[in-house]
Order: C-alpha cells, then structure tokens, then sequence
C-alpha cells in the first residue's frame, strides 16, 4: 500500500529554503508570489493492504524519523 | 490562491534521501517497509484568482527554477 507522508514547518517557524525560493523567484521576475514555504513529502511503500495498520505504521515512523515534531506538522494520506 | 507544487525524482533515478531513511526505518525495528522516495512539496501563495494564470505561473515557476526536470518530475495542484 502506498502512504504519502507530507511534513511541513509549522506556522510560525521560520523557512529559510522557502524564503530563499520566494527571493529568487523574484529575481527571476515572478512578481505575483506572496509567500513560498517547502516540506517534504515522503512516498513510503508498505507491506501490508491494511489501511489502519498502514496508517498506524506511519503515524510511528513520522513520530520516531521522519517529521521533528517540536517544529514541523506532518499528514498521512492512503493512495 | 494557493498552489501545490510536488517535486519528485524520476523513475529509474537513485533516492539517497529515501534510501537512507528506508535504512533508518529497518534499524528501527519497521520491517514492513518495500520502498521510500522522497520529494519536495512546495506551497506557493499566488496574488491572483485566475486557475490558468495560476497554473501558467506555476508551470514556468518549475521549469526555471523549483525543479530540475533532467531528473524531476513534478505536479501542480490548485487549492
């Protein structure tokens, strides 16, 4: 089962790489940009056709790896 | 308007990033895991209304700069 993880910085937390996009996307000429912020978003291929396992799975692996909590959000979506 | 920009690695391209996290997942006891990739997500606040416009200022966006589409793909949603 295919799970997309999305972990983003919460509101509030400064996002430096998005900042940097928002610049260059100025220089660029881009001049209708408000804001850019950027996440991961982490496609995980799971062994199991269980999707509240699934879910519980990766609701543990973003607790323990792949999302640092104190700063980022995240969201689990079953495709 | 709001506009999701995912930035991924080809098909066929080596993911250092997931297959680093893929390794941290087995260490951690997470056995059931077959494939972790890892993209991008980058959210654009556009200042205008206009679907197309949104969508045309995204397309050259990624083009030029978010993403490099020698080994990227990417997808643009409209929030």
């Amino acid at each position: 089962m295919k799970v997309t993880v999305n972990v983003f910085l919460k509101d509030g937390v400064l996002d430096p790489q998005g900042k940097a996009a928002h610049h260059a996307l100025d220089s660029l000429g881009f001049k209708g940009v408000a804001d850019v912020r950027i996440g991961k978003q982490i496609i995980l291929q799971l062994n199991t056709d269980d999707e509240d396992e699934a879910k519980t799975q990766a609701k543990e692996m973003c607790e323990t790896l792949l999302a640092n909590t104190v700063i980022e959000d995240y969201t689990i979506e079953l495709n």
